[in-house]
């Protein structure tokens, strides 16, 4: 069917080879400038439309998606401010790498600082936070521009998942007509869109990535490190769609078993929960996948060897831990991009870590190599562990969150009884935190997210929502109440965009983080310019949005918790903290593990 | 009092220099990089702060405040994505001209681009939407460098107000520790801070700008070419601190009258409301300045001199009747910036308005020069103007109101009785269309603001809130249901930064301006694209947020209306609307004074 005009052309041409190209879902936001986008994927059978009325939760939404599957998410938005919204979402996919594509209308050029009605400067707007900016040339029925179109098309998509993935921002200028009006002569009618040739239909331009293999000499000089190492680790920081996604968690278990190191991984690494988390009996400790380091690593004699992925932990103890240690560390990262904020990498390894991983199990010996003193490493860091869990354990029966109501207790029972194939999303500040130090390693298949690129508060309910947009999986949102404010616009995706949560609210009334600070010993200011407490009521929320609010004690919360897992529709659990006593009680606890580990350490010796 | 470490230092010598040059407000997000900025001016007496918890909403709030008063106010965020969400407002600073100082924290160059949390590039983030941007070196008790941070300071602050002033953004580096801890040595006992030399007080650097005066010759030439016409004009279109703010409205009045010329006076250009809006009577029409031309424009004879000040005009039948006039169209614009997108100007003069009128009245004859011919021209653009407000005024009668709601009919009524010495901030979208429809001259005191830089529905609500914290007039904010959905995080400020308000919610379930574009004839995807009704109850609001929630019939609006502005605290007046109806009716009222103007100079000539 011939397009009724240039604009009309041009937006089906894109829409057309983007899908082929690979792109499943797009999220709109309302505006004139964008019909030619809006109408083009509105009309297309083959991706899914997502409407949003913030760009900035749009952006957000889009993110999550993105991120839960690593494809690319696209995102259209009117020319103006609109864009500027799109700007912290499209920050946090650069720094934590997930694929979004930009496409902002634009007025045509003419029209641009000529004072004309919502015109901006859109050229390069997110600056180096995209992969690749460019911009359409302006519509027209022509071969050879059509050709170029779908050439961006496919380009601009794959260009999302390079190496690293991150955003890519295409700036679109459309001049009127902008709706599928007929213009004669404006489109003729023999005028045939050029397509995929060679008599074959897919994409115009088939596009393949290939895998960064290590070489030899380089697999060899880290394979002979991590024999020879006395103190073999491997640490797993956050993952992201490149460093882990891929990764078989059951090789990177084999490579630990087979070094006999522990694995320190990271709840955002993808390797805390799943069936690789071995155990011999449901009650005993994984081997070798460990999560309780935050309060026991400094008691811990230093590694000589660590095989670091992932970005940098997100445990301030493992950092300084491994900041401190005279140790040798090689660090994998397919772009080399040196996430090393705190310097301690001496050998860098631009490579897949898949490839690491399977060239490391052909390159080290089978059998077990190691003496009885260097097992005793991976002893002593499981003894710690045990004692972690076991301390944990006690400290937070039920009848200790009557007394002692305390937020790790919830974080701990968030992901000790998510549901086996569940997406639990964890915001910034404490919820992430606590999270690294209460969910414990468990062989379910959680998969456990967070904005930890850019590490702000604004868009995790969208975020978590777009993420829970893609799977039939329960979704679980654990967040704070300043994060919970910020986007509260979010929750009208629970609507228009069909999804269903459990959202864990953690209402300590402001920054609990501050207690945490040296900023809490200043009064003024630390009341009204750092905690900021709100008085918020969010129970109101529940006639506005399409969620059950329910109020819950610490002590209920394990209940309600999981009645809502087996509710359909989304409840708001909202729980109520005193953020300075829970920082007391996570401060105390920490101490009685750490002390606990010391004295078993020094029993050991 | 010496400081207890070189952060603090930093931030109390930056606060104190702006304090001197000028800055009486700074608006506050918490986070942690920022504290030795939020410290600093928690502490400073002469500087108000305002606390915000979400970035994009404090930073439409410090827009509105610096659109108000004309006077910069400045802004404070962390690293991270909080600066993104300040994008929009920065934006919107940008294009109308509004005085911005934009404060962001973020981590010494060590640790950027290196993995360390919270951390992104925020070098020259805003791009070529600030006047200036600068980074500050890193804290030093160093004489040199405290000499270059009080310049620093006043001259970013002295930016803001240029020409044409702006947003000025500052990337501010710290490393730990942030809080006012004592670091021994840090800053030495003895050290002094540079302050302001030749034993004066005040600021360090003092800072002034001429006024751009045309040259005579220039003077002389426009005012020949005014002298000589037949049919002049005058145009103000919306005002920004720079073009109109402080152009004597009686002096430009008087011009007119001299001229006996027309001014079609934008609502936003600060004359279409004030004490020189002259009447002989009180149910007279002022003389000079119109407001109805929207309708009937396009029926009157073009000009053949006209003289614009301010942006181009919200009237798009102005706009087009400009551009198809074969006029001389002289353009003043202090900075020269060329804002015609109708591409209409033959003649630009980068000079001040204010100094354009008071040497056009120098040079101009006192009496009058013109010819009967020639007076009819004014005369028969004030009968079309009293013909549109007499056919208005028997629509918009109470009893049609009851059958025919209509949101034009609101807009009439905000207007006509808002208080003598009001603020009222009208969002973009409709109400701006409408209010430049309906909103009739008045002898009353009403600044009338909206933000037409870039025209976005994102921060509506909060840059009313921001302009209506720096006065005790009665502020008015007219919404609409999608502004007032995307910016509810703004609400919070009605309590943080004690503003009251009467905000007119014109809900007419979701984009009601998309019924006045071409896509409404296509369905798919009409409604659920650009349409989109969202059915949101915002009544629950009033649960969360300081204000009162009363939904008014279109026929009880007036009345609610009145009762509002005598109620201390904030009511938000929700009239619902069938914004297809309201298209309809805006359409035949329009064509009804077009046909009787149009009758009417037929009938004339």
């Amino acid at each position: 069917m011939t397009a009724p005009n240039r604009a009309t052309l041009w937006g089906r041409v894109l829409a057309d080879e983007l899908a082929k190209s690979g792109l499943e879902a797009v999220c709109l936001a309302p505006g004139s400038r964008s019909t030619p986008l809006t109408v083009a994927f509105a009309e297309h059978d083959g991706i899914d439309v997502y409407s949003h009325l913030d760009e900035r939760s749009a952006a957000f939404f889009a993110l999550g998606r993105a991120r839960r599957t690593g494809e690319p998410t696209a995102l259209v938005c009117t020319s103006g401010t609109a864009a500027a919204n799109f700007h912290p979402a499209v920050m946090e996919a650069d720094r934590a790498r997930v694929p979004l594509l930009v496409l902002t209308a634009d007025r045509p050029s003419e029209l641009r600082d000529s004072g004309a009605n919502q015109t901006v400067d859109q050229v390069k707007l997110y600056g180096d936070a995209v992969r690749w900016y460019t911009e359409l040339p302006e519509p027209e029925a022509d071969e050879r521009k059509v050709r170029s179109l779908r050439t961006t098309a496919a380009r601009a998509l794959a260009e999302t998942g390079g190496v690293p993935p991150g955003p890519v921002h295409v700036n679109c200028p459309f001049r009127k007509p902008l709706e599928p009006i007929e213009v004669p002569g404006d489109v003729p009618d023999d005028f045939t869109e050029t397509t995929a040739g060679q008599g074959r239909d897919g994409p115009f331009v088939e596009t393949a990535s290939g895998r960064q293999t290590p070489a030899e000499a380089d697999r060899d000089r880290l394979a002979a490190a991590l024999a020879d190492a006395d103190r073999p680790l491997l640490v797993a920081g956050p993952a992201d769609p490149t460093t882990l996604a891929d990764l078989e968690p059951a090789a990177v278990a084999e490579l630990a078993e087979r070094l006999d190191a522990p694995i320190m991984a990271d709840p955002l690494s993808g390797l805390r929960f799943g069936p690789h988390v071995d155990r011999e009996n449901e009650n005993s400790l994984p081997r070798t996948i460990y999560g309780g380091y935050d309060t026991y690593v400094g008691q811990l004699p230093p590694p000589d060897v660590v095989l670091r992925f992932g970005a940098s932990p997100t445990s301030k103890p493992l950092r300084h831990w491994l900041r401190d240690a005279d140790a040798r560390q090689f660090l994998v990262d397919p772009p080399g991009e040196w996430r090393e904020a705190t310097f301690t990498a001496t050998d860098l390894l631009a490579a897949d870590p898949t490839a690491v991983v399977d060239g490391l199990l052909e390159a080290l010996p089978d059998g077990d190599g190691r003496s009885e003193t260097d097992r005793s490493w991976r002893e002593r860091v499981e003894a710690a562990e045990r004692r972690h869990w076991a301390i944990r354990d006690e400290a937070l029966a039920a009848d200790a969150l009557e007394t002692d109501p305390f937020e790790g207790a919830v974080l701990t029972e968030v992901f000790a009884n998510a549901p086996d194939l569940a997406t639990v999303f964890v915001s910034n500040s404490m919820p992430i935190r606590d999270a690294d130090r209460f969910a414990r390693p468990r062989a379910a298949e959680l998969t456990v997210l967070a904005n930890r690129g850019a590490s702000g508060i604004d868009g995790i309910t969208s975020t978590a929502l777009g993420a829970g947009s893609t799977t039939d999986e329960p979704l679980v949102l654990v967040t704070g109440d300043l994060a919970f404010y910020h986007d509260s616009n979010g929750l009208l995706a629970l609507e228009r965009c069909g999804v269903d949560a459990t959202i864990v609210l953690l209402d300590n009334d402001g920054g609990g983080i501050f207690h945490e600070l040296p900023i809490e010993e200043f009064e003024p200011p630390f009341t009204d310019q750092f905690k900021t407490p709100h008085g918020l009521d969010f129970s109101a929320l529940e006639d506005v949005y399409d969620l059950a609010f329910e109020r819950v004690a610490p002590a209920d919360f394990a209940a309600a918790y999981r009645r809502s897992l087996e509710t359909p529709g989304t409840q708001v659990l909202s729980v109520g903290f005193d953020s300075e006593a829970s920082h007391r009680r996570r401060d105390e606890l920490a101490d009685r593990v750490t002390d606990a580990v010391a004295t078993d350490l020094e029993y050991d010796a």
